[in-house]
């Protein structure tokens, strides 16, 4: 079986595929367990949901599908002082308005939740546990690994992949410039840390002795072989999911992904107050031009977040936060299962067009 | 015969490995030769050579090798319009009394020197004519091909491929976001087009019939194989080929690469006008600091050619282009013909370790 890798070994997962952790609602239940039924492990983004909630999602996975699948967290982040929030609501009031929302209040300073979702996340059914953001506390990891689940980090650099490794992970997430969404990031400055995938792979293997999961820009099998030529034992895929029907995206997001091109995405600050790559539109063109105009994370997040509530409900793209990878001219729409599939037999048929005769 | 490819076939050069032009001397003739003696492609950077010296460049390869080899001319770009250099040149000035040098002139409009250089190009001995930063006359597409030249555009994005094809190119080199020099960008937004080589080249391949050629953030034959998987009937490879013995650059350039890290570039306007990925440095960060320092290509390369020329010297790398991709921790010394000869070995035994028994 050409695709085995220790990533598929030490999980027991039949293909190296990971449906990237996407939280805010676009990875559900039944995409998880699909991709973990076809053979690939299914994960989930648990970084906005309450401990109750974490249990919730885990029994639904757990009922739909007894093979392994992952669950993600947010590693803690430093908690902002307090800041003035007023240009920040001035900016984004017209956008309120104009679904029909009040204005936006000042977010309070939020309290780290990651405590209370770790103890719900170490008993949701999770095999795999994974973070971004930073490293999560010795004792976590400890924790993790004395409960069976393997535990994996989000690296952008090669030095955050040595630092994780130090920590204790299992294995390391090598986010390539490409990937939709936030970026990992936690080292050095934000902007020096865009590292395309196929730079980023192999210098991430050559520095760590653990395996590394290549994520950003790959979306079919053409991408999955590379990852693994490049060095990586399986791959993170996001974007290439959120069109599958399973996924819990609102249609005009869906439709974003579709008619999007490879240029059409760039990184943003405006939805979050942390850099994260998605389709340009006009909430995120026109926050951007304005001064103090984004609060920190995560108050930025707490501030537009009832925006893209009512923007979900009234299937108005350009007020989303559209997050998706540079390899956008690839998705389709498509079974989650169907996907999986289809990417392996193409990574298997590529490796057979090359191998001698 | 594993990476047999398109390119390859049409070409009769044994490996799919192209030694990207880098004008600016760091290629030379030797360098060249080495590469296409090898197996693969040498190509050199002739748009900063006169005729006469494109002329006596193609001997010297011709002299020490019978293979094919390519060269490269940047396409007409337009000519600015006059401009007010004194910011330019007061935020140069500095670097230019450091290195001993009097302040640096408004430097004058420039004539295109394309057309002479096409005719000296077209006599020079080279196979393969490639070129970058847009798209060449029809008319010179037409007397390259029924002189049996091979000619290939550089593309940043998928539009701009489909435009070099309906031009009438033979192939397409993708460059990816990771490349090191100048970005060959030339229709949309250069903010836009920094798309990664994983990204880029499936969706350039799905787009065009033409062989690709995948350039940006390849180092090894890990690398080679993923672009070929990826679909790229070659990979074009430069900051690999700068620490070679035979390479141009001068010794703290080559130890500036041998001691970078993958997040140490960047791209820049700083020394010629033009987007270009290099290792960040003294110049660089404070040139981009200064309102109005930086001219519209080509003048601010005018601007700053002596200051260049001086910094080769002194061998001051502070002061230099230091030109280099993301992958630049995967540099080693190594002689030309053995870089090739180890990539290509690499590569075939990835895709044996992937080949199914």
């Amino acid at each position: 079986m050409a695709l085995t890798t220790e990533f598929t070994q030490r999980l027991g997962v039949t293909h190296p595929v990971i449906q990237a952790p996407m939280a805010g609602g676009s990875d559900t239940p039944a995409l998880v367990a699909a991709v973990s039924e076809a053979g690939g492990l299914g994960c989930y983004g648990a970084a906005y949901l309450t401990p109750a909630q974490i249990a919730e999602f885990g029994s639904a996975v757990s009922a739909a599908t007894s093979k392994p699948f992952g669950i993600n967290l947010f590693a803690p982040t430093p908690i902002p002082g307090p800041v003035d929030a007023s240009a920040a609501i001035e900016a984004a009031t017209p956008f309120f308005s104009e679904l029909g929302l009040d204005p936006p209040h000042a977010p309070p300073i939020p309290a780290s939740a990651f405590d209370d979702q770790l103890k719900a996340a170490l008993q949701c059914g999770a095999r795999v546990f994974s973070f971004t953001f930073g490293m999560v506390p010795e004792a976590a990891i400890r924790e993790l690994k004395s409960r069976g689940l393997f535990v994996m980090g989000t690296a952008t650099t090669v030095e955050e992949a040595r630092a994780l490794e130090r920590g204790g992970v299992d294995a390391v997430a090598a986010q390539g410039s490409e990937a939709g969404g936030h970026r990992g990031s936690f080292r050095g400055d934000f902007d020096a840390n865009v590292i395309g995938t196929v730079a980023l792979v192999p210098q991430v293997v050559d520095a760590v002795s653990i395996p590394v999961v290549a994520s950003g820009g790959i979306m079919d099998g053409r991408g999955v072989a590379a990852a693994l030529v490049l060095g990586a034992s399986a791959v993170q895929m996001g974007t290439a999911f959120l069109t599958c029907p399973e996924s819990g995206v609102v249609e005009s997001y869906r439709e974003a992904i579709l008619g999007a091109r490879e240029d059409g995405t760039r990184i943003t600050r405006a939805f979050s107050g942390r850099p994260a790559r998605g389709i340009v539109n006009r909430f995120m063109t026109e926050i951007e031009k304005r001064d103090g105009a984004i609060l920190p994370f995560p108050l930025q997040n707490a501030l537009t977040r009832p925006m893209r509530t009512a923007a979900v409900k009234q299937n108005r793209s350009e007020f989303l936060s559209l997050w998706a990878g540079q390899g956008v001219r690839m998705a389709r729409r498509e079974a989650a299962a169907d996907l999986v599939k289809r990417i392996v037999a193409e990574a298997e048929l590529v490796f057979e067009k090359f191998s001698a005769e």
